[in-house]
């Protein structure tokens, strides 16, 4: 297999996770430790005091590490916090959007959606009349960075809408969290979740949840779910340090790697300040190239970005996309549901220098395919 | 953090798993593949493969990995495979049996529990009697290595006697599969789960299902969860090779190294001699240190065993742990009801040089808690 031949060149990842992480981070694995053994139980007091550190959230708030893929941290929030008789309003403006309400339906929650174009954001006074109208709606659910787009929710206002309803608000960060500053008491947010190969640029394996500690305490016993009982891992944890079932000790070593380099690089801001710059190198660069974002700018998040199929006949992007792959490039298809898109990710251990290669590449491809150039840009700096 | 420390020797795992794994499989994981890229999916595929021929079944039985640890593998099949009106007779002789009843009355499923003491073998006759007086069990789920004692249940004899029954065979075999020969087609299995880091030798991260293809394709939208829905995961690998959520990648890809090299050592009749042979050499040597077994020695495997605690004022287990824990060695604390053991994994890279190291560590161990030895053996051999 390719993959395995020594000495191959890791591919580039501009993709919403798996990312390209650190060599320290990948590093990291290279250690067995037993998951009941107090080595391995200080690595994992460490990983949820920092992923507190970083939320700057008070002892109202705990971290609970979730196996599996971010998916399943949300469905371990759902499936824990809902009461046989509650209700969710799921705010919906991307696929990820969707995945919420339709997992709801697989577990028997009732959910009202309110539902809006994924290249809008959600408007406050419909959601607003929604809980109006509903009294039964006991939680409110919405994503943060919608990676169908790219698009950056109004969380803030959402929240502050929500102060003096009597809802749980619920937010899926995954592809934000670690990049974009989040207020969680100024909010109102009482779970949040996101997943280690996001913007901490840990390797996937689990997502975490930050939760409001006086909300995860009224769910004991609730759960639809043994593996993905948030509660009853938090008790775990809360006990003897350990997990309840046997934890990905490679991924949290790893993870634990990551958030001392996200520390050393500034922290969110740093982390963020890095992420926007390659976003508006990226930006630049494909503009000049022809390429169009799927978004208005000013809804554009720097996590990931939407680009709109170039509009001539030989663009083809199974070809583009090949053709990129075998230069080390690795970009993501798209997923909006009414333009033909791809994805680029800006987030990972990528830099200046890595956008830059990406778009001369992404220039030699268009030539390749027979595409010219936008006239005055076929000298454009990369 | 100790473990942190360049050029930490690692500690040897005799554990249940996580393992110490080998330095190539672990090494498998400094890349960064993308998940929905074809180097990662012919890596995926060629897993799948892999363990249906480890499984020497035809292609009635398909391979599925799912997120999380072996706990989320059990509770994908029964969460998919049972309907609403289904009810399962649980086969308990340990604690993972009684998880997997727990399971079910978490997920609001009947189940019907055949418990019979942790140091006997099920009694095939009870089983029956049970089979026949409750018309309504639509699956039985019964744990083939029980990591609780050590003990092996007759997965064999138990499902010749379902053949004529029309019940759907679930064996959870995650400390065995790998290790101890399966029949398949002969014990009639339906769905059969084992994790990552056990057998295998791989790290934690996923757990897989082997499951009878007929079997599952009735299965269509029956999950209570979205996460744990074994039937889209299959069709999601089946129809462009993906996950549906994000894979642990690293994990994935140790694995796949893990399974080159169970093929090299001979696979399931290499390593199982192994395992076995390490076994004898911790065994013989336990005894000559005074150590008693939980299990009579003819229901004892050679996977894991539970030892009683020494009979000696002086013996204190959180000391004998810790001890040994800083010479390098980690073993298991106990976990059967009625008895103080602790346990001794005998599976991962190990090697009867290990085994024979442990061994002295133990008798040094003994001999600073001035623990005298048994008379006769102070010169045994290591």
């Amino acid at each position: 297999m390719a993959n395995m031949i020594p000495g191959w060149k890791d591919k580039a990842l501009f993709t919403p996770g798996p990312l390209t992480t650190s060599r320290t981070v990948k590093g990291a694995m290279l250690q067995d430790l037993g998951s009941r053994d107090e080595a391995f139980i200080s690595v994992v007091r460490d990983i949820r005091r920092r992923l507190l550190a970083i939320a700057e959230t008070g002892p109202e708030y705990v971290a609970i590490p979730m196996q599996g893929s971010g998916t399943f941290g949300i469905e371990a929030v759902l499936a824990t916090s809902v009461p046989r008789d509650g209700a969710v309003l799921t705010i919906i403006n991307g696929a990820y959007g969707r995945r919420i309400a339709h997992m709801c339906d697989v577990m028997g929650i009732r959910h009202v959606d309110a539902e809006f174009p994924e290249n809008t954001l959600p408007e406050l006074n419909v959601i607003a009349s929604i809980l109006n109208r509903h009294d039964g709606i006991t939680h409110v659910a919405i994503v943060h960075c919608e990676t169908t787009t790219g698009i950056v929710n109004p969380i803030d206002r959402i929240g502050e809408m929500l102060r003096d309803r009597d809802v749980t608000y619920f937010v899926d960060a995954m592809s934000s969290f670690g990049a974009i500053p989040i207020d969680f008491e100024g909010w109102g947010i009482d779970y949040l979740v996101s997943s280690a190969n996001k913007c901490i640029e840990g390797v996937p394996g689990f997502s975490f949840v930050i939760a409001r500690r006086k909300k995860l305490l009224t769910t004991e016993g609730l759960a639809r779910s043994l593996s993905l009982d948030l509660f009853s891992q938090w008790k775990g944890l809360e006990t003897n340090g350990q997990f309840r079932f046997t934890p990905p000790t490679h991924a949290l070593l790893a993870f634990h790697q990551a958030l001392i380099e996200l520390e050393a690089e500034g922290g969110v801001a740093g982390r963020s300040a890095r992420y926007r710059h390659n976003y508006e190198v990226l930006l630049s660069g494909m503009a000049a190239l022809g390429f169009e974002t799927y978004l208005p700018q000013e809804l554009q998040g720097y996590i990931i970005t939407s680009f709109r199929y170039l509009e001539h006949d030989n663009f083809d992007f199974d070809a583009f996309y090949q053709r990129l792959n075998k230069k080390g490039y690795v970009i993501y298809p798209g997923k909006v549901s009414d333009a033909a898109c791809f994805r680029v990710g800006n987030i990972g251990r990528l830099f200046e220098s890595d956008m830059r290669d990406l778009l001369a590449a992404v220039r030699s491809t268009l030539l390749e395919l027979n595409i010219e150039l936008r006239r005055g840009n076929e000298e454009v700096s990369m």
